[in-house]
């Protein structure tokens, strides 16, 4: 992790002052300056301080003494935009548990289908949430409501929270959702009105900077691992059999990372952040099936790409197009042992969304828990333009455009891809 | 399930008079004229015996006082072939167990990759088997022996077999497998050899004929329903949310159907038993968008097959080569909205081999022990050419030409389909 | 399986002609006619016919092309009653499905807290049964209408169903369920009121006679087997461990049968059919842990009763109250070695109402749907006083007398408890 | 998390130089002088500075470039010690492998029983580790090597690794082992020996200091949830209907806390941390019953101690003896509601050893991955006396003496007990 990591602005933005007394007593409410150190390293840390600098750090989260915001009559709303992650039921089931039982809110507007809710034109009625109506949802995937990839006209969102006297938005969401977030809140702060914008990050790649977890990363590596189990057993069974699976991960690998850490049955793991070459992978490939005489290989979705032709087309959430490296390097495979007189066995398994739609585990669903009921807190005492995070063990808050400012990675220097080499036992490099 | 099912002989073929007592007290020994009753339909029965027909029975499974093998000094070998199916190491596991335990045999080979482990010109060695090495691995997926598709030559096969002195072979194995089982022990005849061939019928289709389950069906449902599920969520979660899951089923749509009516959130459960065409289809999915706003459809990986042009090649196992109907469906139902610009939501999943590759179940892996267990008690009472099965809520013995005479498939007009039907709302005909 | 099982009259009451065509159009209807053979003994089944005698049959469950009922403003009711069963949920959310979605019925009261719900006295409001309310509730376990042991007074019930013009009572429960459902059935005849009482027969101990497996016991096998390997990773782990659970089972010892077939860890298997004592359990006990240094039991909480001095006090359903075997076990098992000054590690596990709580799984899911759609099926052509059942392959119909008349135990003769006890190795006798 | 927790020498013992080039190539080693802050107050951390003092950290783990023990013929030890806990297999699988695949070290013996296996009086010979004997252990829960509680002579374990020339020792457990640990270390310092001794720690309870998350928490926390839901929808099902489960967590209540977070379904959560009186907490719970009608309650082991007479006897690993106040809750509750004629439902769920005997899942297995390669990484370097740790999404070098200081607890004032109240409802204090 680079120090450089921190160079953003993490002040969080506030409404104003904070002066209604909270509600709800607590064992301990958070003081406004209690804060979280960034950094890890002491010596750097040190220096910094020797030249007068403050080491980077997250302001806390928590529930806070005092509130921004009057609960009386307060009317809040939830969005989840972008694709799937198991535990948004959780999340949604937390800010509305929150509101209710700690704050005393009673009008809770559920958005439906992403921002798409909050363009009036399209004509999608809000759900009105309550604790009774989402006391089960986290047994369920996906998100109750439901959700849209892209964005909508700043000023319709932001008209349409006027009129509903939305004073507080949650959004659920990824990347893009939060830069969406951020429009928000600088459309809201050019009107200068007071309503708060709070994001819970959501990316089922564990992509999102300064966050050391994402919600549903947990549940994703146990569907991960299964896959790669499915394709081990198919491999083993074989002479020279091949399993060959395809996981999510289109900027970073970390789920393709934690599939061969979980298990160490992956012989190959390639991701995103390291390039390969065919010329290196398929030789040492052979190499392992005449000394082991099966492998298994977990390619992340963006690994690999300059071998696919990515032409830079994007989605309606302006995701950059993906080649598909999974069915390229089935037939590149194939090719290669035909091409050798090599009989193999070749299985391909790609998951897909089930990584994604199906429920949170117990991990994770404590964690959105505490996401959700941080958000709200936030809410409450009149921050806006933050996401609630996780670092060294305490939750915090990070302002969006310093969670945005760019995509976590895997470093490959870093302790997580020394161990998956060493895990998987491939070459340190395969170009 | 129709009376000319049960057209074929079902007497069971035996290698010699057993005479050697078990040396495994149990409660109760199965006596030889001991059967099940085929039919259900108590007039059909009536009927046959008016017109002085015995009505259709199986042999009843079980262990048997007398023995036909002395299990001093006796070999037994074992093999698994064809596409993996949940539970096919606690078959193996079972017999061994079975052999050692109830009846002292300590020689086992573990044929290796299928028929081919029977070819001596490919080298592959046997595996010893004993308890101790098959105590756990019911809690993996795959096969510890290996498997491959195809036959071999029997002249070869059988020369192995006497060559090690196995008197005992179990084949686990589908369609084909029981095929070779069959011309093995047509051959073994021949040579007029007292070597038994005994078989546990595997499909992860749930395809063969007079047995009311095969074995991993259970855990398949199961890993089948997590597919619908993911589709669900995502279907849901989105504005003209489409879930297409493609499912196995060649010639069968056991799976498709369990997975409609395990959740009912399937709309359309389409399998190879009842073709359908993409003009009664494409709109009866564009009403349920209507009226419903999202649609899952659950497709068998041989329905629809005259859509995509089925060539008629075949792979190693005789297996005639399907077209992808999943991807086909998947363009086909892109292209007809788009033509109607209608945006939708299409996700596909396809969960491939993870249906079949992981562990069994708790019910399916007693099942698997009570399979082995019966194989044991046939082969040793010197009972050779069959296989084992259950039916009617009792194991049997059915000889291998009637197992293999034709294919299990969902009879349109049996209570299955009529409720698979019932659960999707979907039109009776989609023609 | 006896033949004195099927002694009692299987005829199934009617309230009346069924003479309103069905809306539904299925693939076919089941006609009046069509029956499921009961024995299975071809043998005994010949004699039978031979001496002028029908051999005992079901009818065949399944949609009727004319009903009794007119859909238009019916009412229909249902009630789950007892502990509950992985599974409930399903059958709720099936009959309400099939009644709205295959027949039009849209008023469902959902009677609350068992028949507690039916008496008035104690102003348990029911519950709207929707399509939507009920569309997700298979995911959770438990049931949403809640339960209660005991009856309440028949008149008072069958008041309440007349007041609030409830033509047809789905009853979900066991035994003493059942008896209350005919009591109402035979106060509806008394009456002579056109309301049908169809009940879906719940087990979690799988014990209710002619039917051949009650829905969620293939989940609660899954429970148990995860109780059962725990106890054997704790036995194994630990010098002269000794691992002991006990599972659910009154009079029948189902449960901790498959448990035990499921991965053969477990040595003891002890059942409410087959006495043992500890004179005889014991020294067997120390004999394993003399040979293999570890030990599995599973005990059903009914084995074993004349040991814990069952004093037959009754709970509110009648149900014997029992003595606790398991901690009995507990004790003598350290009592005797401590005697002996032999070092053991006891470790007790008793998953108690885990087996039944939790959701059910895709199979039993899926049979859920079945049993309550041909309920619904049942109920609307006008039949009464029945059960749901499965037999021979197929879906049925059996009298409430019938299907009470006695608990289905396992038969220490038949091919389960034989093939428990070559899996387990335990001696044939324990006393 | 107090400042003092750091208050120990964090420098880690050496055997000697490190002068043997690693001969496996790594993306980057851990360099000597690598360190991960400990505290997370940058005011304090500043303050300490400010100060002239260094504020604690943590030495980082990984491969070194140079290693203290010379590969070649060099042979290490592994024991597990002490109660299971889910990912005991996967850590040793990690050692092995590592060992075998990135050192080239082929000599590996896995000592019985815990502490027994060193001591040679005791007979119990230790296995030989190889990679392909440990490849699908992580399938299966408990320890492969077995286990037991208690101390050996430390001068006859001495002996032993000196006898067989085993130059390097893990230990995997808990407290209770790491203090043994120690105690080895430095009877090896005592005689001068190159023996390095490396712990991983082992503990269901999270309850170990300095180090943020013990492995197969995450998945303790899953079999504590089925628990939760279990008693859940046994309590919605009933009329006051209340589910207490009993969780593991003797002195520390992270499982309890985990389990009402996870599901937001428990009503009170009792930790040890947090005493309770009956006269506080009953008259609360029946307050719980008026207004929902049910009530949850999760209980720690080793809550309440003061209520049961805990009386101060300690079992072979030292630990005190706890009164079981599952039990005695139990009738504590079912009293007070009969003395005032309020009939309740009342059903108690003792998950007990499945917490800890199952496998781990994929996060879990993952970490265990992780720290088990650190702990060879340190091992060979040369370092001794020390556990490895995750801290501040670093792996880290504890010290065996700070590590097993004092006890990880629930700080009742911070943010994880804070969020536990506001999830359950409960107030926030019981007495």
């Amino acid at each position: 992790m680079e120090q450089n990591e921190f160079d953003h602005d993490l002040n969080i933005d506030r409404l104003g002052p904070a002066t209604v007394p909270s509600p709800k007593r607590v064992m301990r409410y958070t003081a406004d300056d209690e804060r979280v150190i960034a950094a890890t390293d002491p010596v750097a840390i040190a220096r910094q301080l020797a030249a007068g600098q403050a080491p980077a750090s997250f302001e806390a989260a928590g529930p806070r003494e005092f509130l921004f915001f009057n609960p009386d009559g307060l009317r809040a709303g939830i969005v989840t935009c972008g694709g799937l992650c198991p535990g948004l039921n959780d999340v949604i089931r937390a800010i509305v548990l929150s509101l209710y039982h700690h704050y005393g809110v009673r009008e809770i507007d559920g958005f439906r289908f992403g921002y798409e809710g909050l363009n009036p034109d399209l004509g999608h009625e809000p759900l009105q949430l309550t604790p009774d109506g989402v006391e089960m949802i986290g047994e369920l995937g996906g998100t109750i409501l439901g959700t849209s990839r892209g964005d909508q006209d700043v000023t319709l969102m932001v008209d349409t929270l006027v009129a509903r006297n939305v004073r507080i938005l949650f959004t659920i969401g990824g990347d893009g959702t939060l830069r969406g977030a951020a429009a928000i809140a600088a459309e809201i702060a050019r009107r200068n009105l007071p309503i708060a914008v709070v994001g819970v990050p959501k990316t089922i790649d564990n992509d999102i900077s300064l966050i050391e977890r994402s919600f549903g990363f947990v549940t994703a590596t146990a569907e991960a691992r299964r896959a790669v189990q499915a394709a081990h057993n198919e491999a083993e069974a074989a002479r020279n059999g091949i399993g060959l699976v395809k996981l999510m991960g289109r900027e970073s690998g970390f789920i393709a990372a934690y599939s061969a850490l979980a298990d160490s049955q992956v012989n190959f793991c390639l991701i995103p952040e390291c390039p390969f070459t065919l010329e290196a992978l398929l030789p040492a490939l052979a190499e392992r099936l005449r000394q082991r005489g099966h492998a298994v290989i977990a390619v992340a979705e963006g690994a690999g790409q300059q071998l696919v032709g990515r032409d830079g087309a994007r989605d309606a959430s302006g995701n950059v197009k993906m080649g598909d490296i999974g069915l390229f390097l089935k037939e590149a495979i194939k090719d290669y042992f035909a091409a050798r007189n090599v009989s193999i066995s070749l299985k391909y398994i790609d998951p897909s969304y089930t990584i994604r739609s199906l429920p949170a585990n117990a991990y994770d669903s404590a964690y959105c828990l505490l996401l959700g009921f941080n958000a709200v807190h936030a809410a409450m005492s009149g921050r806006t333009n933050l996401v609630v995070g996780y670092w060294n063990n305490h939750y915090t808050h990070v302002p969006i455009p310093a969670a945005v400012s760019r995509r976590k990675q895997i470093d490959p220097e870093d302790w997580l891809w020394t161990s998956v080499l060493l895990a998987t036992g491939q070459p340190r490099e395969l170009v």
